[in-house]
């Protein structure tokens, strides 16, 4: 079923609008292709809307946002939610600037988002008004481990059953919850957190999950944190192998989503459902 | 003479000015520096007339425009067309919006491009005013083959007859023309359009031979594109040795580009000239 | 002494804010994560400020600087002043253009930089306000050579007691004073200029070593020039095994710093003290 995900993205090939920063706007690109999935980068308010309407699915990363920027977060959301397009938000930051913060709060309020993805500290300042995020770390005083998981899937249900997303919260254990039903994931490997934009590569795949699997935000979410942390996993075990750095596991975690199948996304996933 | 092109670009080392999008602008400037040219990026209307100045060509890619860039493109063109500098137009995603088509098309009214280089669709977007693009990729109703390969060979001569442009009309079969003569170029491999920024790097490539042959930009145009094609088959064969991925293939195409010589560009050309 | 600096960025984490050009960005992060430090891109005045509140320190550089980005960085620049955080000016293409000559020379004249690191045709168009940048190479009348190394030095050292700021130039030797005493350093290898970012990177390394290292700016900054010129050299000695290019070199010299020890920093070290 996880795997059938998968396959979707690569038999539809869908387009994937993505407002996002430019720190890793280029590795966010080369992931949707290795999925399958074509990337339009596009921030402009004179063309969002007219982008988003031939797009399957959009995705708003904040890293980065501007004067410029912010409008067309804005103006794109609005126009995938009155399509009915699936749409992902990634709170790049959030509670590291009032900026960060409160655009986010304000697209959550106008922007029927489909999927949150974010990591804990950047949710809880979104969900609770601020926060002690480490720039755009999680703060370890937020770290999702095995001592704080209870509560961690508590606060996620309740985030997602007040805000009506799929809440998608990514650390040592992702969480991907609609309220009701919580998937606790444990693939990927720390490795992930030497890179810049691990997260934002997610995101981005996340929106290409969704546009192939519009009728199951929920299980294309955790298919795609799924598919992240296992090509995490398989770049990792090329890190020992051949003892690069994190350059080169930018590159290995690309190409294993590359060559990634739905059937070995299925074997390898490690979750529960609570 | 296509090999030697590329080695004057060696002892040229041309500095290229490129106006680009955020996507792919890291990779265009390493595909330079790996051709022998330098790049310098720069797109503020505060200083790109002295930039394009200090350079031997411009190259103007739309991918990512902006109301802030856009008047920079316009002024740049203009400021190289006065000092009679090779510049070259991307048309990334023209016919996906309106702002992109009537950017590219105002453009083209203004400024004298010694050559535009895009997808089939692109570039009958600018030619036809409108257009089905995919996207920033081509759409499967214009895609060049052997089937409809007459046809889009009468197109691009047309347009290049009516622009004085010449025109490089990059797919499975690259066709070049300045309206009398044609390079059919057989170079290249699909794997390049598994990443992002093919295109995107042929541009700014491009630039850097006009920029070392001013004479010649028909030849010039042709040499780079078999140059960037004869790459992409080099990082495939590395992609197939290896059971690699998007990434690493991306990275090995500018590798080949680096270790290019005019000799291997001779001798590996695919082309014929109608 | 120079290696212990670099254990300090790796048990500190700096998180590291930086205003940077978007070619080399996302180098830039992986590089400081390569390093242990973090860091947070952000150049939107309505959050610089508290972006640099909760980092130890700013690294601003200037290509790709625009209309937008220009006021950030002064505002950011003040902040950090405020809260005597460590700030490294990279004057990116300084003397190509009237407004990088200009911003760069307000900069320095409103923003008590701890270190500026250029090559030395950007520092000579800061220090003498105009020159003949290639581009944002160094031209080659002012390549710093063994002959002509004496007359940098002296320049240098002025040029840092002029302004209280540690000067880096960098080259085939590089140059890093405090006006008094000046580190001549020869690790390093041209190969560096074959690819974007090399002075990028090494400014927002210097940010994580000054941000870790507060109390020796001046040793800090050459450990900083050290420990990249010592990642090219390793860089390079794998690219010599595999023939590669520049692009796989750039993933090198990134994974070299991932596995770059204050040991081998400190055996490594090739310089002497002026």
């Amino acid at each position: 079923m996880l795997g059938t995900m998968l396959n979707n993205v690569r038999s539809a090939a869908p387009l994937v609008h993505c407002i996002t920063n430019y720190v890793t706007v280029n590795d966010c690109a080369n992931i949707l292709l290795a999925a399958g999935a074509s990337p339009i980068m596009s921030d402009d308010v004179g063309e969002v809307e007219e982008i988003t309407a031939i797009c399957s699915a959009l995705a708003v990363n904040i890293g980065t946002l501007n004067q410029r920027t912010i409008p067309a977060m804005f103006m794109a959301g609005k126009k995938a939610a009155a399509l009915k397009k699936p749409i992902v938000l990634d709170p790049v930051g959030a509670g590291a600037s009032k900026l960060r913060t409160e655009t986010a709060a304000k697209l959550m309020a106008e922007v029927p988002f489909s999927v949150i993805r974010g990591n804990i500290s950047e949710v809880k300042a979104l969900a609770l008004g601020g926060g002690s995020t480490r720039g755009v770390d999680a703060d370890a005083a937020d770290a999702v481990t095995t001592a704080t998981l209870d509560d961690a899937v508590i606060f996620a249900k309740r985030y997602a059953a007040k805000t009506g997303a799929v809440v998608a919260v990514t650390g040592a254990v992702d969480i991907v919850t609609d309220g009701s039903a919580a998937y606790l994931i444990r693939n990927g490997h720390p490795m992930m957190s030497k890179i810049t934009g691990s997260g934002c590569m997610l995101t981005a795949l996340t929106g290409a999950f969704l546009a192939s699997n519009p009728e199951n935000i929920l299980e294309a979410a955790a298919a795609a944190l799924i598919a992240m942390g296992l090509c995490g996993e398989a770049a990792y075990r090329k890190f020992l192998d051949r003892k690069t750095g994190n350059a080169t596991f930018r590159n290995d975690l690309i190409d294993a989503v590359f060559s990634l199948t739905g059937d070995a996304l299925e074997k390898g996933a490690r979750y529960e459902v609570r």
